[in-house]
């Protein structure tokens, strides 16, 4: 697989935007914890360890890619081809994910500050399903074939389904009493959880949706890329946005 | 010995996930410590340890495999041999299990938050044990040969069967009298070191078990990676989680 130079540079800013929006994030939410109340840092120390651990596979991801791709051009300025013994590693995002996907459930519960034995049955069932979503998401991932990439992308998407009908059919029941201003945080954070998750089978569809080569290698970079920024970096500081309001709210 | 491209990126993300797992579970950790009682709070501050102990040594255990596994297949798809001039270097675990599992002794006893007396005679005994445990088990992990490796095994069982006598016998009727709610969490937390400790000799007897050359040697990787983050990663969220009850409780 060949890249040309403005492909490169792309995946290569990208994946350095990604490194310093999800590590200064998590340094900014560390820094402000103390300007919430007490009940609701749990959710704001939960996003810094997500965009910590985003950073970690950032990183790791950056260097691989650097390794993986080279050219003999003068400067940088060519072709990149694949290097001879040092591969691309596409897991990091699947073992990132694994590890975020869980904690950003446990996030957008704990901001919710519900009692806990309603907490506890909501996330008993979304933490198992979004890991499941996960774990069926990467052997497509993974491999080249356009059948093999739709059946295990048809089958993660049944437990992704599932977390929507959660979030969105039985969450909004338990909160049919709610007050209103309760009401409508949880339907703005739904709405951005779901605008942001939705890009990552996206992403994972650019290969099959005639998008060819190397041009569906950079889309999917791209797309992985953003939507890691929107799911965990802006997620964090909507949550936190949350977190104080309700901290001046409560007081 | 040949690793097939399959097998060396499950050793390698697994090696990755466990640095990630335990570096941000101390981090998670040190960022909550405020959450919970002082008295507490030694509990935590030793879960952080060792979690950070940990992940320093999985950065080490995956630089070593990273150095010693190589390929010259481009893009790094393909078979993986030892190179010449590096090892695999199986001490570090060793190492760090050594400076660990008598800390999660320690913790395990601390969150209890029994009388000092108790607390001391229980780890004079438990402590030595855990330390001998590792020590006898060394040389017969680094032993290819199968009656060394179950002559060191068997002598390693003994400070192990000693130390779950302790906890299951001796801590049982130190206990005794105890409220009904310490004594569940008493019993959880046991359960939880077993079934968590019991994965190590497990691991340990793949490559007697009938596990062939690069299978035994991925399945013990995979083996310990995964029993590490149990006995560590999830071990330290579950003494959070207890911390956190008790500071409710106790207030
Ligand atoms: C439905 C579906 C997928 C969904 C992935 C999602 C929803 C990932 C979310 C990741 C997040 C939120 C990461 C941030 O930490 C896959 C696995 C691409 C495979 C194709 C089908
Ligand atoms: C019984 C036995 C063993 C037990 C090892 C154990 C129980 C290790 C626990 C390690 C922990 C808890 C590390 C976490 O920090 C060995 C040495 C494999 C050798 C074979 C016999």
């Amino acid at each position: 697989e060949e890249l040309s130079q403005a492909q490169y540079d792309t995946v290569y800013n990208f994946l350095s935007l990604v490194i310093a929006s999800q590590l200064f994030t998590a340094l900014f939410i560390v820094m402000s914890l103390r300007r919430v109340l007490p009940k609701y840092r749990a959710a704001l120390i939960i996003s810094a360890t997500v965009c910590g651990i985003a950073a970690y596979h950032y990183f790791r991801i950056f260097d691989s890619f650097r390794e993986a791709y080279v050219t003999d051009a003068v400067g940088g300025q060519g072709v990149y081809t694949l290097a001879e013994g040092v591969s691309f590693n596409v897991a990091y995002r699947y073992v990132d994910w694994l590890l975020t996907v869980p904690l950003l459930l446990l996030e957008a519960i704990a901001v919710l500050a519900l009692a806990r034995k309603t907490q506890t049955s909501l996330l008993v069932r979304l933490i198992p399903a979004s890991a499941l979503m996960i774990v069926l998401g990467y052997p497509g991932e993974i491999s080249d074939d356009v059948t093999t990439k739709m059946i295990w992308g048809a089958l993660s998407t049944i437990p992704f389904a599932y977390i929507l009908y959660v979030l969105f059919v039985e969450l909004g029941r338990i909160l049919a009493g709610a007050p209103r201003e309760i009401a409508v945080t949880v339907r703005n954070l739904r709405l951005l959880l779901l605008g942001t998750w939705g890009v990552y089978p996206i992403a994972y569809l650019f290969p099959v949706l005639g998008i060819e080569g190397s041009d569906a290698f950079v889309a999917r970079e791209v797309g992985y890329s953003v939507a890691d920024i929107l799911a965990k970096a802006l997620f964090a500081l909507v949550i936190f946005r949350i977190a104080r309001l309700k901290s001046a709210y409560d007081d």
